[in-house]
């Protein structure tokens, strides 16, 4: 791997489990075996190691909505897709958790940040909107739209991987997330749907575990 | 108001809007026009402004917990209670978001936050439980748990927050959270229950709009 990725790897890293406030640039360096000015070679520092992690996960997710119509073809492949989905909002998920003192600095930065949400907004409320129209599941216009907002709060949320151990592991965290969004949408199931969900579950047995136990 | 008390509210404004990181003493002591010196007379530095914070939170959810037999009687009375309850998590919201960084260093605060996270998921629990059991909703023990965890999480989301203006409605934020709410509970509701909810949405008419449009 080039020293830049590996830069920004490891920032990424470090910065979604300590807290990106708590991470110096010498810090990331030691942890890389490599001298700061080889760091400061490739990123003019912590802002802008931030904002090119920004990028990469703008660019990731733009990416993978414009795979959506491809991916998502069937009832089955909407909990795939968002399983892919949910999993990278959670690897960045940093950013939601910091984003008062990252993008207050940086309004341009803020904005694209903003856009981003929207996203994942419009990406939920459509995943609704569609299964709505195929008759998998019913739900009123108004209800479809209040789902969204909470979907987008529980895919954000960060809470999951704070109260984590250090080592989390992001594929738990990224299942149990999914596995209560399903959850949250189940019992507007068609019954048809409940059936074929009920496959889904028994074929990835998520541990529903309590967070708060 | 004393002085004292002075400094607690002004903390906890500037820090829910701020960020805590980006808040210094000296600004604290500046917004309420006093000398630094005055501040570090009645608080030794942020660490402690934190700490006082945090227990003037942990007391007033305590508090209220303790009234909780007496002030939900009947169907009703979960949802004025309700209001109550996360309109006091999202005053102290700015813990939930910045909690990595507030409570690495000190774990025995980090230890007394996370029991009341608990307690926050114990409450939601105890509330669907007890809907239950007097046949308002109609849950199974795992939708229960994995509701109160999902509640928990919308509760404590500071995205909201985060996204909302400067100047900030916090009543309105917490109306809407509340609605958010119901409206996942909703599905489970009895059709005596729908009706009774149907008129306290009547009654409370929050706009329901999107946070993300």
């Amino acid at each position: 791997m080039k020293t830049r990725d590996r830069i920004l790897q490891c920032s990424l890293e470090m910065f979604s489990q300590y807290g990106h406030v708590k991470v110096s640039t010498v810090e990331i360096a030691n942890a890389l075996e490599i001298s700061p000015g080889n760091l400061y070679y490739h990123f003019n520092g912590k802002d802008q190691l931030l904002t090119e992690l920004f990028y990469e996960y703008e660019a990731a997710i733009n990416k993978l909505m414009s795979f959506y119509e491809d991916d998502v073809q069937a009832f089955e492949d909407y909990w795939a897709y968002l399983n892919v989905y949910v999993g990278l909002i959670q690897q960045y998920s940093f950013f939601y958790r910091d984003m008062k003192v990252i993008f207050d600095e940086n309004k341009l930065l803020k904005r694209r940040f903003m856009r981003l949400v929207n996203n994942h907004h419009s990406f939920f409320l459509k995943m609704l909107t569609s299964l709505n129209a195929s008759s998998e599941i019913k739900m009123s216009e108004a209800q479809q739209s209040s789902m969204a907002d909470t979907i987008c709060l529980i895919a954000t949320n960060s809470l999951d991987t704070q109260l984590a151990e250090e080592d989390y592991d992001l594929q738990a965290i990224t299942q149990r997330i999914v596995l209560r969004i399903i959850m949250l949408v189940e019992p507007y199931f068609s019954s048809e749907s409940k059936e074929k969900y009920q496959h889904e579950v028994e074929q990835n047995p998520v541990e529903a575990t309590s967070l708060f136990s």
